[in-house]
């Protein structure tokens, strides 16, 4: 009896997608990974899944059922290449690879592309929810022709996470569509973090207040409109006392964050695509910089003030007026990453010919994966409608929360300013709203600049056409 | 008679590059164009230069001495790969091939490397000053061999610009030095443009100015530390009144700012290294977000403060103060921007084995360039030590600098945070400024949540090591 799908790679990550599938799809599963033995304890460690080994390329391509499907579950990079290539050789045409991996979505467009000829289609596959997701049901945002969809569906539903009775996974477009969200998804993951982050440090150094009491805090904001896995987990860990000190968990943790690329690739490719993309940015930049040693030692000296001074003052109706504020701030913060990452999906879309449903994507965002929140039910709803919002700062709920937290963000980035604690991600998503508010602001004095020093011209504001001035002659103005 | 150097490509960098050349070199100039009639027309026009006009590569190689040498002004990307092609063929062993044109340094590398074996030395040089720099005298950032450096020499120095007496040329390092520093220049001149811009906003919508008062205020500062070609050039373009118009040059320019590439290239390889250099992305997205049409169109009726309402209250000493806080929010920001972007060189260079000196890169910006400032007369000072700061941050004057105006920049962010003023590159550089000064921040929490849902391991504070908690069962810690 022949296998109707196979796992490429028996890493933590594809032993467990390979157990989901055996275990919902209903499928018979082949296991393959280049250290064999690897393979063969994940099939003796689960023989429920009754997982068929394969033993090489070939061997594998020999025990699956025509058209073949092989999800690759390889680090990212050269171990993906060499995969393909294994498999490109073993497979015949109609056969298909899935590219499971964290991939960059330009290396899934060209290795699409490097397949043409060979009638194998190639998909590429985000998934989201980590190892645990993994096995229990991820988030999955399916790249690949319309054709390899099929195929792939009967497949993939069973073994995604359900918001409600609904499957979270989705063609989301062609070659690198799946690889180009699930880079957004992290990206807006990176911000979504970095806000609970900076909120929590408010909540501790600007008002005094422990851990313990803080992961109270969270636990009331995940009853709200906060709600999320992210809050939920940060309740969690802040709760959590460290055992070897007796101390609370998270001042035990080294206060420099690390970071595995996919943060980084929102923001480089926001800035390709000129979508601006500050708070996901800001985001990177605060992990680089805590882990920026020798920047860090220098920076302790300078002058500035020190948190902690309002603590001992405030009465408790104030504390709780600033707690309100904060969550209000986190909350405009976290919808302003998701009105930055749908703009780049927006326009990525629009540079690569996908036709992204904006709404059908935040659905299958609604469960399995680290973003996952109630927010995403108000974007999902905020699409389902005739006539959809072009972008996601359009909708309606945007707006509200924008109207009834702005003020509360404002005085909390005002009040961190004065107590010296660093807030880039809600500073910049301040500076980010107010940018998109401003009539009139500082482009045109840049642009003024640019003509002057390097003749780059100019758009005027009372009518069409291209502009220059001769700053070095008689200073008029031509058309060009 | 043969030529010393020849030029290849006379746009106008190209033309005015070939015309400093031959007039300050004391060498013979060949001229070579695709567009051969270009090239003559160049010649024709200034008969002074004695331009040798060459019809192809191979006549090109004939009317050269050698080794020969001739340096690439032609559009980055195809355009220089395919004049390295033609230049390659028709050239030996010893010559040496410059790109003066604004590659990333990347290429650089690559074509550096591509052309190993041939004996053909690659050098990039970044040209900064634009159309008149290039005529008069820019400032030559020069990667390469130590060899290419010897034989470009004689033929740079005469060209540049001087600061002093001391020519604004010099070998950065090797290959892809001289672009890296090059686009790292281009990034902190995106960062300055974006304060000074944001400046011009405070003093305009924040305090109710017109632009020809705040070409004054611009024409004072340049008078003292915030001296400088950016904040001169602002001056003169905000004097400037529109003639068709009678209204203020800046006022009929559109709010809607372009971009060449090279500070996004500066943001996005800060990424790649882990390098926070969020004024200079915030610039970047600064721009991105005025030629946003759709989404700043539904911004503009978002809740918040509108500006305008302090001016008429204000004290004429209030106004005084409000100035004088400005500009020292600008210093800071500043100042910040190079300790940005000269992280970024020494990071750089650590990555791809630069030996860069950071004390004579900041002097050979000290003219010809468009960053030319008299801060950089400071920053020089500050490495000319028997033992120079590790970075730019541990120089005594930022140190100082920051100490007088940090306050300022608080409360001119603070300022414009009430009015609804976007700020985001003072906003940024405050949060980068804060953070430098954390002791403890909000990364532990990040480093914790990511082991949480990620089993991303985390360094504790108390011991060395790589731990993880097993958060899905007894939540023990075990060593990694």
């Amino acid at each position: 009896m022949k296998a109707d799908v196979a796992v490429i790679g028996t890493g933590v990550m594809g032993s467990n997608l390979a157990r989901n599938l055996a275990r919902q799809s209903g499928h018979r599963v082949a296991v393959y990974d280049r250290d064999v033995e690897r393979a063969q304890k994940l099939a003796a460690d689960f023989p429920e899944a009754e997982f068929i080994v394969a033993s090489d390329p070939a061997d594998l391509a020999g025990k699956l059922a025509e058209p073949r499907v092989a999800i690759l579950m390889v680090n990212a990079g050269r171990a993906t290449d060499s995969a393909i290539g294994d498999l490109a050789e073993a497979f015949a045409s109609g056969d298909i690879i899935v590219d499971g991996g964290n991939s960059h979505f330009r290396d899934t467009i060209d290795r699409g592309a490097r397949l043409e000829g060979t009638g194998i289609e190639f998909a590429g596959v985000g998934i989201s929810g980590g190892e645990v997701g993994a096995l229990l049901g991820p988030s999955l945002m399916v790249g690949g022709s319309p054709a390899a969809w099929q195929r792939l569906r009967p497949l993939l539903e069973p073994i995604a996470a359900k918001a409600g009775d609904e499957a979270c996974v989705d063609h989301i477009g062609t070659d690198g569509a799946g690889h180009f969200v699930k880079m957004v998804h992290n990206g807006i993951e990176y911000a979504d973090m970095q806000l609970i982050s900076e909120a929590f440090t408010l909540l501790r150094d600007g008002l005094g207040m422990t851990p313990p009491e803080i992961a109270e805090v969270f636990a009331d904001w995940n009853t709200g409109e906060l709600e999320s896995y992210l809050v939920e987990i940060t309740a969690d860990v802040l709760a959590h006392v460290d055992e070897a000190t007796g101390r609370p968990f998270v001042d035990i943790v080294a206060d420099a964050a690390k970071a595995k690329g996919t943060g980084a690739w929102t923001a480089q490719v926001g800035l390709d695509l000129g979508v601006p993309v500050p708070t996901i940015a800001e985001a990177v930049f605060s992990r680089s910089l805590s882990s920026a040693v020798d920047l860090r030692a220098e920076g302790l000296s300078l002058a500035g003030p020190r948190p902690g001074a309002e603590s001992p003052s405030l009465s408790p109706d104030d504390r709780a007026t600033r707690i309100v504020e904060i969550g209000k701030a986190l909350l405009l913060g976290k919808v302003m990453a998701y009105v930055q990452g749908f703009h780049e999906i927006v326009v990525g879309a629009r540079e690569n010919d996908w036709d992204i449903d904006l709404g059908a994507l935040a659905g299958i965002w609604r469960a399995g994966c680290i973003i996952r929140a109630r927010l995403l039910d108000r974007i999902v709803e905020a699409f389902d409608t005739p006539t959809p919002p072009e972008n996601l700062l359009a909708a309606g709920f945007v707006r509200k929360i924008a109207e009834t937290c702005q003020e509360s963000l404002r005085s909390t980035v005002v009040r961190a300013i004065g107590h010296g604690i660093a807030v880039p991600g809600l500073a910049s998503t301040l500076s980010y709203f107010d940018g998109l508010r401003t009539e009139a602001g500082s482009a045109a004095l840049i642009q003024a600049q640019r003509d002057r020093f390097g003749s780059h011209t100019y758009a005027r504001t009372d009518r069409p056409g291209v502009f220059h001035t001769r700053w070095s002659g008689d200073r008029s103005e031509v058309e060009v």
